[in-house]
């Protein structure tokens, strides 16, 4: 049996990660609409050999405007559509799974499980579907409603939305298609299943118009932090995309998803946890940490104020380098409550506090050399706290390719990582099984 | 000014148009879920110098199992998903347009107007949209329905729908992104336009998170024979793909669609109607016709009775030697009526029925000569009756490079035909303007 090795992903939407990306000195200042710029970057990560390119997403425009001005200082403003993105790179691309995001809340599961299947045969097996709820009043307002649906209605509807869609993926066995031009018969009907689901929030009758899948089913990944996210991820997640700053609070979130999983008849090693990280490295610490200060000093104000007020309100009537006051607004993101508790322990200012989450927002941020970088993934990965990482790179292309040209030979040096794809499909590089009949099927625990 | 050229499209999807397309000799049986054979499909029709490759689409499987065992012995099962294929086929191709079908009965407007402005910049501006109602109740089973709603319901969402995914792909100005890295502003605030529509169907916030797009805005696709239908094309069409089968009929609904588009500031050159057109040509009349024949000869009856049945209901109980009786179930598409006149005036059996709709589906069907078909093309071209057509071949991806590789050159020789695409987007090789900033945007007509 091969060593367990770490899995990489990597988010690739736009520009990078950071606020300031696209003012970087080598940045494509077009590059969140630019095709050319998306190859370089895709092609720079399975240069890398990492497992899945990963497309965040918002049905909307998710960057409040407050203060006036802020959206108009960044580059989180306008992007391709990540379906239509992905099935243009699987054309220039060999082996990297390729991840979407879509909404359980402003979808239909019919649609979905539609374009996921072609993505995973247009790319032959490289698909992966990354499950959101969209929280932001924002998207709502493109979905003829003022506000986003509570938070249980949303986490309800999602749970039923993906039962659907793994049914659906299901409508046809393996090998249904015998397309026998001499008999005249396409498939054998005896492997046509139809779904006929009926549930609270859908009504969908199927079967699919699209064959099974390479993959038999795409890959499932879910970012869910909260208790109703944790618990859909144990029952459908393939993939989970977390967000920790310490070891010790990623342990206990990797313990809880892989804890619950038992009584949905699922093996722990079904499901990787691969928690973001923000990964800056340069020959020496210094190089590193100048290479980080150049992104710094090109936040403006205004941006990173409109930062802060995704998750606490327009802040701009207090004194900019004064205490981070108790919130005006505080919005419903869970991240809201890490950006508080990081400001009252380290007593920041406001200008502290948005350069704080200026890079990655909330996730670990390694600044060092190669070493000390593999070093942090090797520390969580042997410590039950991650089976891989989602790099984010500050900015891109450049990011990324720093993080292949100097970590991803140090982590294959300690044996740590591939030296070349176990496979062509999503699932057997990230080592999870393909998705048989019958089994994609999400069926609730019995409680 | 150039001469007047004919616009050619091609129905590109699956294995063609014919009933019994995957079971001739030369077809790839497994076509309608290969990416290879949908890239040399696409890539003989840019070699031909076609203006779109056109992709149908319904959300659901829409050939009736009726009678049992119809469905089964089809390759209109299953399929890709339009607008993933048509990403990937544009890493492939370099000018030829690409039209993908969405229905406004089962989708959002924000969704829509995203995914083709996501697929208009991936392809340089080569993206057309082919808007549906979504007629079968098939479709609605997938979308929490029993039934489809009504026609007037139909078309009052669609014209709302197309009316608000017009005015997202108005919400950045062209230049709009200034993206200066030294002042730090990305966008001029003043060239960002917000919707806030709010009508009887739809109420969308915006803006668009999508920069506008390389064509203005994509190219808007309807096929409306109804009264309605025609009206929605003649106030936002730039192509109308219709079915006649005679001079009169098409001349008609020309004169019909045209005559409707004053009232809407729009001059008759601004939309190009494109009839469907099953051609078959060979070397001399009998070499086509036995082209054809292959395939009728292929034809299962249950097949036969299953294609009726999708318009008639289900005639099995019926000699299918014996004359068309009055339909037991006749379904709601406007082709059922055309189907029965066909039948009493020709007094045409069951059988004789499916045979003479197998191919062409109610479009007009020309098997000749080169110049046979080229004839019948210039004389409703010169007539009033089209401005090019929607070539149907019977099956791919023979059919269609019969068609380029005979057809084309004679057109081409009687001046009929480009000789080099005009441009690199669809709206230049079909001679229609980019849609500025402000013309996008589809306004009712004041009554």
């Amino acid at each position: 049996m091969p060593a367990r090795t770490i899995k990489l992903g990597v988010s690739m939407i736009g520009l990078g990660y950071h606020l300031a990306n696209w003012r970087h000195p080598d940045a494509p200042a077009n590059g969140n609409m630019s095709l050319q710029h998306a190859m370089r970057v895709i092609q720079a990560a399975e240069r890398g050999l990492f497992d899945m390119g990963f497309l965040a997403d918002g049905v909307g425009i998710r960057f409040h405007d407050e203060p006036k001005g802020a959206l108009c200082r960044t580059a989180k403003n306008v992007q391709f559509e990540p379906l239509t993105l992905l099935s243009a790179l699987a054309m220039v691309t060999r082996n990297i799974g390729l991840v979407a995001t879509a909404s359980t809340t402003y979808n239909e599961p019919y649609h979905v499980a539609r374009k996921f299947a072609s993505l995973d045969h247009i790319s032959g097996g490289r698909a992966g579907w990354n499950v959101v709820t969209s929280v932001t009043d924002m998207e709502a307002r493109n979905f003829n409603r003022d506000a986003a649906p509570g938070y249980d209605l949303r986490y309800d509807r999602a749970a039923e939305f993906v039962a659907v869609v793994r049914g659906l993926w299901d409508s046809w066995e393996d090998d249904a298609f015998v397309r026998d031009k001499v008999s005249g018969i396409n498939y054998d009907p005896t492997k046509l299943h139809v779904l006929n689901h009926s549930g609270p929030h859908f009504k969908v009758a199927g079967p699919l118009n699209i064959a099974r899948t390479p993959q038999g089913a795409p890959v499932i990944v879910q970012a869910g932090a909260s208790d109703q996210g944790r618990e859909l991820a144990a029952a459908t997640a393939d993939v989970v995309y977390a967000a920790a700053q310490t070891l010790e609070a990623a342990q206990a979130y990797y313990a809880s998803v892989k804890g619950r999983m038992a009584k949905y008849g699922r093996h722990p090693d079904e499901l990787k946890i691969m928690p973001g990280l923000m990964a800056i490295p340069g020959r020496t610490r210094q190089e590193a940490q100048d290479r980080y200060d150049i992104l710094q000093e090109l936040v403006d104000p205004l941006v990173g104020l409109g930062a802060l007020s995704n998750y606490l309100g327009d802040l701009s009537a207090y004194p900019i380098d004064g205490p981070v006051p108790e919130p005006p607004n505080r919005r419903m993101h869970s991240r809201a409550g890490i950006f508080l508790d990081i400001a009252r322990r380290d007593n920041l200012s406001i200008r502290q506090l948005y350069l704080s989450i200026a890079g990655g927002n909330g996730h670990r941020t390694v600044i060092g050399t190669p070493a000390d970088i593999a070093d942090a993934m090797e520390e969580w990965f042997h410590h039950e706290a991650a089976d891989g990482f989602n790099i984010l790179p500050p900015w891109l292309p450049g990011g990324l390719e720093d993080v292949v040209d100097m970590v991803v030979p140090e982590l294959q040096r300690r044996g740590l990582y591939r030296t070349a794809y176990e496979g062509s499909t999503l699932r057997e590089n990230l080592g999870i099984p393909y998705a048989a009949f019958g089994k994609a099927a999400y069926r609730p625990a019995a409680e």
